[in-house]
């Protein structure tokens, strides 16, 4: 009769199986590195056989890694992430993966806390979507030894691979489409370019088109916020009390063009007729406002769905690409932008 | 001289610190029943003295527990969820724990393997927001032996401390008040009431309600989507062609009354002085939305407060509540419902 019937095997019946001590079986699920192959198969089918139940911990150290791939967000709340981990959770379900998503939300301590915990938990891989990003987060993520992909965000000194969008060439597009509709007083509600690359390099691109134009830029009509709706309402309210009045206005992300919009219509204004709104993403949130937001589409499935591949790639043991892939946007013409009165 | 200086101390530099056995050190970090405190307490003392750093895992073996809260959600794209999250992780945070969100994403196998692997990766509670649950998963859930907390959701067959609204209720107000806004035909877009406790309690409310108001329930105006803005746009234009065509819409999620706003407008129609629509939950959508939603406010702060709250008495050893807590709701008058003309 089996000894072990009725109860749930211990660590010493797995060694007995194996023929080996309970320190070599110790040994293998810590992962040490001088266990022979043979002796880590022979304890791995002991377990197996057994039906030894060690934690799942314990199981991904005898494998060394999960089949979990962690994802770093800035804000959970935001339509453009929401939207994303949709499209990361489907493409990773496909390989069977699973997703752990954590959140800096405004954080910047977190992503290091939540880059120590991924790494402890031994998951296969790890999407960063979160820029800036300190000395301490560099180097750790340099040395942490776990195939990482950075995802719609460029984290200054990070050599991973990543996958953007051109966010120079596609604001340039965006503000030359405005320039197009004959505005001149072209407002840009955008983000931190001290702290965000991505925001810089819209900036730049907002500019650039502007000046192609031959349209000074106004520093009035050029507003700092942090993405999110509120702030796009809070702007949209300052950016009406300047003279002149900008007759568009090129929000950052899709959330603050829908706040920008909504602070138009609750000041009696109308978009597109009075003030035009475009907005950048092209989330789920854009198709659901009404006007329907005129964007910049980031092709947000394609995304998701090649960073997780070039991260399982990384995990399967491909020499990790250091390449930087640029994913094609485009401008996508709904209700909220009209040519200028 | 440190004969560990240099390099990084393994686990026999920690056993002979301790002046223990190597197989002692490893029955720490799994956790094994047997080892006597005092021996414990050593050990743990050496591995901080010689800073020696097994993964997190490892770390997490000898404290037993992690300071993680692991938060399963139905569908992190849905704007409830993802307003949820967010003071889900305020609370949280205050209190010194990290989540990490899984997303069940219309897959019910998924819930068993997340709390599997929130079990194995030893998080020191589970939030599970989802429902229906399964007999395999209930058992399961029943014998995990970590602290759960079931928030928004009512899972049948879980006796888990929970944080809810009374739906029921809730429902029976939003089509109360329709109906005393002088509206008679009174669609409801719902959820499946089979599988979802939550969705039937709604629908016996809103069912309530026009019993009292002697207003006989038209089956034809009863439409069940699953809770997504494309669901609420689809289904309305179902509603749009009944006849006799409703005067008010009761969604039951934000997310299906904005859809179904922009499917009236889309057609010409006016929102509310053509058709009101009333929608559930005040995320963050809610106020988004042009016109902004009348709808059921759910207390979504106090929500993911309470159940983070509720969660920590049980991590901290509490004996587990089994109680169900019920917030208050109410309903915010915005301006997509008007009287009846």
């Amino acid at each position: 009769m089996d000894k072990t019937a009725g109860r749930h095997p211990k660590i010493k019946d797995v060694a007995s199986s194996a023929g080996v001590s309970v320190t070599t079986v110790s040994r293998v699920l810590n992962g040490h590195p001088y266990v022979r192959e043979e002796i880590r198969a022979k304890v791995a089918a002991s377990i197996e056989a057994l039906g030894y139940s060690p934690s799942s911990i314990a199981r991904s150290l005898v494998r060394r890694s999960t089949d979990l791939i962690g994802v770093i967000v800035s804000d959970i709340t935001a339509s453009f992430f929401s939207t994303i981990l949709g499209s990361i959770e489907e493409a990773a379900s496909a390989k069977g993966y699973a997703i752990l998503v954590s959140n800096i939300a405004e954080d910047p301590e977190k992503e290091l806390r939540y880059l120590k915990l991924f790494k402890g938990m031994r998951v296969a891989g790890i999407i960063v979507m979160h820029e800036p990003t300190t000395a301490a987060i560099r180097r750790y993520a340099a040395s942490i030894g776990i195939p990482l992909v950075v995802s719609s965000a460029r984290p200054a000194g990070l050599s991973e691979p990543s996958v953007n969008i051109d966010d120079e060439t596609a604001a340039y597009d965006a503000a030359s489409y405005l320039a197009g509709l004959g505005h001149r007083a072209i407002a840009l509600i955008g983000g931190d370019c001290e702290r965000l690359t991505t925001a810089r390099m819209r900036y730049d691109g907002y500019r650039r088109a502007l000046a192609e134009k031959g349209i000074e830029a106004d520093p009035a009509l050029v507003k700092v916020g942090d993405f999110k709706t509120q702030d796009g309402y809070m702007l949209m309210g300052e950016l009406l009390r300047t003279s002149p009045r900008p007759s568009a206005v090129f929000a950052l992300s899709d959330d603050m063009a829908a706040g920008a919009m909504n602070r138009v219509m609750d000041e009696g204004l109308r978009v597109p007729e009075d003030i035009s709104i475009m907005g950048f993403d092209d989330s789920a949130l854009a198709s659901m406002t009404r006007p329907a937001l005129t964007t910049v589409h980031q092709p947000i499935a394609d995304i998701g769905s090649i960073s997780v591949e070039s991260l399982i790639r990384g995990i399967e043991g491909d020499r990790p690409s250091t390449e930087g892939i640029i994913l094609r946007h485009r401008i996508v013409e709904r209700a909220s932008c009209a040519r200028k009165a």
